[in-house]
């Protein structure tokens, strides 16, 4: 079985509290091998990856959404320890204008880099979703949101796996475990004891899982797009009051969603799991905040999971 | 009565640890005024000065000792969150080739800007010290290290001031307290009731208060000259295994102080305390530093009062 485990290394809006630290997100993908991303590092994301106990040398590729400094003002001091501890794999830093960046990041101070980094920049115009890292057993794409300055969200996606129907083969004779399965999934059929069995007379699709991270957003049709059926929507809620779309409101020009906002995004897109991140400030307690989402949910009758996001809570997707 | 009041809000050295953020220290200067400075800026100082329950928006100046990560890698977001604050007032940023690495980072991603950020470069060739910052209180030096890239040490220094001996003056026939004592310092003598009084019959001096921060740097002599009887000397103190002037020695060409070293150093300079900060994450027990400090302080005799730093630990001075 594959897992998908999800760790919010911080959950603060623009300014870190005491409870809360900035965005990071880290995601470590168990399939036939191990694959550790990370979503966001702002601030002092290799020491909460320390705390979590999580380990920041496997980190093959990160996705910066924008460049707001509680988004990524960790790159430098992660790359840092990164490279005095002689990593010497490169290092995949993607977002939207990743290469101007990256490169300012990498003139700034006497740094001792030990390994590569490149930079992918990511489109952030327009509604097309794109594909910007795959290997066989999962997919990550990006597209543009609304934030004021490029940025955009990505989604995670494993891909669907052929699956022997092990009951079903051994009512065809086929043996309980054999190499001749790969086999049949390879070329589509096999001749077993003289008899021709087609890979669709025993095989099942099992849907991949899929989870999205919003970055800093306001509700937008590309992020409804990307997240249709997840099962997992990491989600940018800045506000707990309601945000109107009244050009007077207070809320409605700081390009951020809503808890109003968000529980009609999780309606719109049939998502599994919501964890509401990216709590700003005014709100220090976390139980009052729960209390108020718990009352909404019902209010609005959707039957999404949802979740207020803390440091270090962990998401497991099987 | 003036007080120097110092917060260690970081204490590991290149990488950080659960128990250790990275070097800053927040000095607020009470005297007739109160003034707030920050020596180096490591990665997350900003959550660390809400831990501390400090005030990030009366820092007035930060002195950065040099342009490793571990050591200015928090201006981006205590820059940011002070605009985020609607700051308006300027703030100087000092260090060797300030200019150059402050620009860079204020090219960094998109910032708010609300007020002016001022670099200061301050000389890191040579044996002179230079006095980079004065007010009628007190005074900032700086001086070059030895630490492998452009490096300073910093030294506050409280200005000597002038008292009244309030018992000798009352034996001249003086009221206990009058506006003439202001006339006496500011005129050097009065006219009482007829009878000339010179300053120097009833004042006294009471020495400034000293503090010094050696940021990072191997022993030098530009070091034990700034810091001779300080009140307070923050060393670098990264590993506690002797370092041998040896060419061969694995600790020699990595630019640091050692235990060891410290002591030598506290004997020459004749500091009544010393604090050994930045001290590498291979000695995870608090304990047991304190215990070998203990040890070797009684060995070499010296009257020193030692600490080994830990993050939020604070040192009055009065």
């Amino acid at each position: 079985m594959t897992a998908i485990e999800v760790t919010l290394l911080g959950t603060t809006s623009a300014i870190p509290t005491v409870e809360r630290n900035h965005p990071s997100i880290y995601v470590k993908y168990t399939g036939r091998s191990e694959h550790c991303f990370l979503f966001d590092c702002g601030e002092s994301t290799q020491r909460q990856i320390f705390k979590a106990n999580l380990n920041f040398m496997r980190i093959e590729h990160i996705f910066i959404t924008h460049w707001h400094a509680d988004h990524f003002a960790g790159l430098f001091g992660l790359i840092e320890t990164m490279s005095l501890e002689k990593r010497k794999t490169p290092l995949h830093i993607y977002g939207p204008e990743a290469e101007r960046f990256v490169n300012i990041l990498l003139s700034l101070g006497y740094a001792v880099k030990q390994f590569e980094i490149k930079p992918v920049n990511v489109n952030f115009k327009g509604s097309d979703t794109e594909t910007i890292f795959e290997n066989d057993e999962c997919l990550i794409l990006s597209v543009p949101v609304k934030h004021g300055v490029p940025a955009v969200a990505y989604a995670l996606i494993e891909k669907d796996r052929i699956k022997i129907d092990k009951e079903r083969a051994s009512q065809l004779g086929l043996p309980k475990s054999s190499p001749i399965f790969n086999k049949l999934k390879r070329k589509g059929f096999i001749i077993y004891n003289g008899k021709k069995i087609m890979l669709d007379d025993v095989c099942f699709v099992e849907k991949g899982k899929k989870m999205v991270y919003s970055g800093d957003t306001k509700p937008c049709e590309n992020l409804i797009n990307i997240a249709k059926n997840s099962d997992l929507l990491i989600l940018d809620c800045t506000y707990f009051e309601n945000i109107k779309t009244d050009k007077s409101d207070e809320f409605e020009n700081r390009y951020h969603t809503s808890l109003n906002q968000a529980l009609k995004i999780a309606a719109d897109t049939n998502v599994k799991q919501l964890v509401l991140t990216h709590i700003s400030r005014r709100y220090p307690s976390q139980k009052a905040l729960e209390k108020m989402v718990k009352e909404e949910a019902e209010k609005s009758k959707i039957n999404t999971d949802i979740k207020v996001a803390k440091d270090f809570m962990r998401i497991v997707l099987r």
